[in-house]
């Protein structure tokens, strides 16, 4: 059994401090049913990806359920660090093809600026390896992918601009992406000239703290043309999982789960030449250096030369492989339990030829690709959707 | 394509302050893969059960997984409230039945009492209706389910006695089950003479604060009889919601989403009398109410007559229905990520035949059934078992 996402929303990203979780929540879910022509009473699964911690709220499912009036479907929530929203996309694709019903809804939610800046490094920072590299060393977040930005670079020769032209680019797509957090272009002295978080990461190389709600509605092969014409097939998802700890890794140049979860999609998908395969790519963007690895985990180019494809721009449109025309987790906003729904819906709109013009994707393959991680790779998903019944 | 448990684990529940979270997870994990003779490379998703919110470290997907040897595979923390493991053992089945592996690994850990008592109550009080109910009117935990049980003995006429019987029977199994918490009979004195904890509720009425974890391998039909002989098939499972404010109920005579989930898993497995139908039962008892409550709920006695299964005696061995042979949450504990999971080790155990005498149900028609529920009826979960494939 096949199963499709025949309906995606999404709220605007950005800092939302009118707009409580369930509110959030429910605007996304919304603008999936009406996209889809469904009615949420048909819903037969949800689930909901929410990081949470931001509050003193303790279970956001049922409130953000009610509010959404999925009320008495049954779901669960679900949380795999920043990975989160490829996660319930997973456990809602299953329980449509496993049978369990013929429509299954799959909703991110994350707000952030609940909490004060200071407050949010710190959690986040637990979200690495809490209990040595934390609290003993006090890694931040920023200072682990700074970990992997010095590796890479002594390694390779890649430089501080190489990074920063990621940056430019996935503000560039922002900026003419209505939902996004940022919609503002960038110059690369912009980003040389942004202020150390860590060092060699600077504010412009590090994703925002975001507030946002993102959902998609997942149908069986057996109904989904009845909602809709292009129904956009889940072809194939895998999923891994890595050690938090950065000192147990063989490397820092590369996220080893993102390799194994890609190896396993690609395999399920037949998925040889992924830049020939693929008409554009979503790629995890928490930080400028993890576009740059994203490259070379996916296969997009060789081990050493990922900072080649943003030196020479060879992932805007026109090039090797377009990636995070919505303008990544960067400039469109990280709202960390809702990213890889927004992902989705990011796919989803390109693959039907939906999005704002400058930002389309030309679209000959009818595929395209979702990478999204969570913690340092201690959780890895990678999507692939095709236009195309598998 | 249809799924059995083929290994069941869990730690010894109780007050565990030498065994952090990941060496509880591990633990189970152990004892389940022998228990299947399954090797832990070969499992191809894992669903972790913990609510969470006892301790500072953020993600205990990433510890508990790579403490438990199972990096690299892919897998997501899940989160129903008090129903989390209920909720794991429906991924592992989905993961299962839709495919996507032959062998899915559901654990379900709760370590609560790195907190102590009062600030267990407060962030379970949390869990009940936020924003109203908690903050606003003060309610507790065992308050939210004292309002249940004024008003079902208003309704009723049921007395403090017969829910003071529910934890005799739990307690009276309890003692005969080497992993429960409490292994001691009690008297009906014993409760009434317990301290008020919410009026009519009392001490022994309330499951205690529990540290533990359980975990169950589910296999698909492709390869179930490799490993066992005597596979456990998840012949159905229904899961519905239900709003949190109790305000906003129709009635607190019955957690109608217990109801609801009761329906499908009926539906499907094609139940229509269930004391004649169930060899036995394992239900949510976190309050002697609930237990009453899920008596009705199911089926097993008539709106306004579930006291009397209590009062006559009828849920032991021999009556009408066999109910928390474990002892259930009140006496085998409730460490609440991890509770239906506990109960599916327990589920399995009976089925098979292989518990301590005095407390093994007498197994004729090789099917039992599991109520789980999360928060107030937040969340339920029902689970039909069985002997025989479906």
């Amino acid at each position: 059994m096949d199963a499709a996402v025949i309906g995606v929303g999404m709220t605007k990203f950005g800092r939302e401090l009118e707009k409580q979780l369930p509110e959030l929540a429910a605007e996304a879910v919304e603008l999936a049913l009406e996209d889809a022509g469904v009615d949420r009473r048909d819903i037969g699964y949800v689930a909901l990806a929410n990081v949470g911690g931001w509050s003193a709220e303790f279970f956001p499912y049922p409130i953000a359920a009610e509010y959404a009036g999925l009320i008495p479907k049954g779901g669960m929530r679900i949380e795999a660090a920043c990975a989160s929203g490829s996660a319930a996309l997973h456990a809602a694709v299953m329980a449509v093809t496993s049978g369990y019903t013929d429509l299954a809804l799959a909703i991110g939610v994350e707000r952030m600026n609940e909490l004060t800046t200071p407050q949010v490094v710190e959690l986040l920072g637990r979200g690495g390896n809490f209990f040595w590299e934390f609290e003993n060393f006090g890694l931040t977040f920023p200072a682990y992918y700074a970990l992997f930005a010095t590796a890479y670079m002594q390694e390779y020769g890649a430089t501080e601009e190489d990074l920063a032209k990621i940056a430019v680019k996935n503000h560039y797509y922002g900026s003419m992406n209505p939902k996004a957090q940022f919609q503002k272009k960038i110059t690369v002295d912009d980003v040389l000239n942004s202020r150390y978080v860590a060092w060699p990461l600077k504010l412009y190389d590090c994703s925002p703290i975001t507030d946002g709600a993102a959902a998609a509605i997942v149908a069986s092969e057996k109904i989904a043309s009845k909602f809709t014409d292009t129904p956009i097939w889940i072809k194939a998802q895998g999923a891994a999982s890595g050690t938090a700890n950065l000192t147990m890794r063989k490397s820092l140049l590369s996220l080893e789960s993102a390799v194994e979860a890609a190896k396993q999609a690609y395999a399920k998908a037949g998925v040889e030449n992924p830049v020939k395969e693929f008409d554009f790519a979503l790629v995890h963007d928490c930080f400028t250096i993890a576009e740059i690895l994203a490259y070379e985990d996916l296969g997009f180019a060789k081990r050493g030369e990922g900072y080649k494809l943003a030196r020479e721009e060879q992932t805007y449109i026109g090039g090797v492989i377009p990636v995070n025309l919505d303008g990544g987790l960067k400039a469109k906003g990280h709202p960390i339990g809702a990213s890889g729904l927004g992902m989705v819906h990011e796919a989803v709109k390109q693959l039907r030829q939906e999005v704002e013009k400058g930002r389309q994707a030309p679209i000959r393959r009818g595929q395209a690709l979702i990478h999204n991680i969570g913690g340092t790779g201690h959780f890895a998903y990678v999507t692939v959707l095709s236009l195309e019944k598998p």
